[in-house]
């Protein structure tokens, strides 16, 4: 996409907000100096915090929404309560609207779905939209999906998942035809349960739709980057994502006691500083964030709530490379050639309102 | 139990055999001077090693088996091929008989699984054995089943699980209570799939039964350490599992490289080798050695194939205390305590020939 990217921001959502979203757009304002914002939420707030940064505020827009979803409200009530006036709700409407190419919130996980799924509605031939995790490897980062918007899965929807991964693959990475892995107990065919080998099977006798099908891959795998893409269903690949996370913490806790723990260890730790700090930033988990939800006529995507503006700002930076390199016609295109008879070849528009 | 303890080892089992299982008998001889040993497999390999170490000798039969099962052999083949005159069929009888607590082996998983079902059988009031494994957390060790042996499963089996794996924590942890979490994509009462759902519904219902249900638990709980006991179904429980080696080894690898990243972060790990040392040793995949199978009129324990004598000494040391606190008469004790029609609140006597 050429000219300027808009990111529609749910300034509301998440435990710091709105300092937090604000304070990261700038953040990535100075690294992409056409970025544009509009900002959702209550105007009272917002706008004196613009008003700390002039260059934000120059390339920003406020849409004042009276309503705001907490993290309490269930996705029913959140769509009962704030469809249409929310801040949430507005963020995903300027997608729908053509206003803006991303929408980002960091609230209510699962009140961010529902809506998205009403307001964007799933792309033709996706049967139900996923959300994607950028998950660092010791190759390089890779596409892990999903990480928990569905709940049990059959091999049509990993299938989908395929498709969607390997076009956000080649919107974010250097690639054409990202590897991609299903998610496995083993490596070999006779492993798993029946959703994964039967989408073993479609995978493997399909090609040139844009990826390379490279077979059953291991928990051990997501660590070593075997492939660009892992595919899982979404109880699975949430209970990954949440263990390696707590693993990382894990490792962590065990080095920064081990490193303080005697005096010559502190010395140690002093000669090493530079070298321990570049590992603490390695595995800051600040620094890959945003789940991506894939598989709806727009790109939305879900910071972490506690985050701050280091978080904030690698979310929009996510967000904007999404934008840049036309993740929804990536999809649309890996749609179109996945050989499906039953998958019609078109999306909807996302900037039709 | 008191007396001495008898492990049946199949000698032919994993990479290094029968080299890497007897070394490391002859380990933990020296810290349990009441262990014995039946090694099963070919007495011409298993013979000359034996002579090597007179202590371990005098302390140790061996019994010939001509056939051995590879890791290439499936499940049904091992049966046929190995049923009767294989080591690890023998190793396995030696528990059934009564002449061992205990059998383990490095080989096959899928064979071993499908050979102590067919020969040991589930115990009644048990549908399905799983596999547990001892997981290294910040609190303390936990354990952690299915990791392997079920795809799939419903309530019934999840509470099955409970009752096997807390049975397993009160052999081998400080506690008459352990407690239990089941492993979800949330804590809430909604979240997850309809087994865990229905699963958590009993549990919270049932009191006396020897464990304390704790609610659900997400995957960061693992590292943390957050219940004693985490009981999930085999394909998730084997992802988990697989995911947090790797993601410990990713860690590993990201701090080997920053400490010899330079002159300075090189002095820094001489000033804490002490430190860095003591991390690789809690990372050593070596000491936390041993899946369990559970469910069974016996004990099995499936040591990793490609350990060498040092994580054999420690897949034979948990043997040791599992025989040692009678973790069978304590699965007994965990199906009579629990308040289940269905259930008969008896246990097949693995002294039973």
């Amino acid at each position: 996409m050429s000219g300027q990217i808009t990111i529609s921001v749910d300034a509301m959502g998440g435990d710091n907000a709105p300092r937090a979203p604000i304070h990261g757009a700038k953040l990535l304002l100075r690294e992409r100096p056409d970025v544009r914002f509009i900002f959702h939420g209550r105007e009272e707030v917002i706008g004196p915090l613009l008003e700390e940064f002039s260059e934000l505020k120059a390339v920003s827009d406020i849409r004042h929404s009276e309503t705001v979803i907490t993290m309490d409200d269930k996705p029913s009530q959140a769509l009962r309560k704030g469809r249409g006036n929310s801040s949430m709700w507005a963020a995903i409407q300027s997608v729908k609207d053509g206003e803006a190419q991303v929408a980002i919130s960091g609230g209510n996980t699962g009140a961010l779905m529902a809506m998205a799924t009403f307001c964007l509605r799933p792309i033709q031939g996706i049967s139900r939209p996923a959300i994607a995790a950028i998950w660092p490897t010791l190759r390089s980062d890779i596409v892990v999906l999903d990480v928990g918007a569905t709940i049990g899965a059959d091999a049509d929807l990993l299938v989908d998942f395929t498709i969607l991964g390997s076009a956000l693959a080649r919107a974010l990475f250097d690639t054409d035809t990202p590897s991609i892995g299903l998610l496995n107990v083993g490596v070999e065919e006779a492993k798993g349960n029946e959703w994964v080998k039967d989408a073993g099977k479609i995978l493997s006798e399909t090609h040139g739709a844009g990826f390379e099908y490279r077979g059953f891959v291991e928990g051990d795998d997501l660590g070593k980057g075997t492939v660009d893409v892992v595919v899982t269903e979404g109880f699975t690949g949430n209970i990954a994502l949440k263990t390696a996370e707590g693993t990382a913490r894990q490792v962590g806790t065990y080095l920064r006691n081990a490193m303080t723990s005697s005096i010559m260890s502190k010395i140690g730790a002093l000669f090493a500083r530079q070298a321990l700090s570049a590992i603490k930033s390695k595995m800051d988990p600040r620094t890959v964030n945003g789940g991506v939800f894939l598989g709806l006529n727009g790109v939305v995507i879900k910071s972490h709530g506690g985050t701050d503006e280091i978080g904030y700002k690698s979310a929009l930076g996510l967000a904007y490379d999404m934008a840049r390199n036309d993740l929804i016609e990536k999809i649309g295109e890996g749609i179109r050639r996945f050989p499906r008879p039953d998958a019609p070849a078109t999306i909807s528009n996302p900037e039709a309102p």
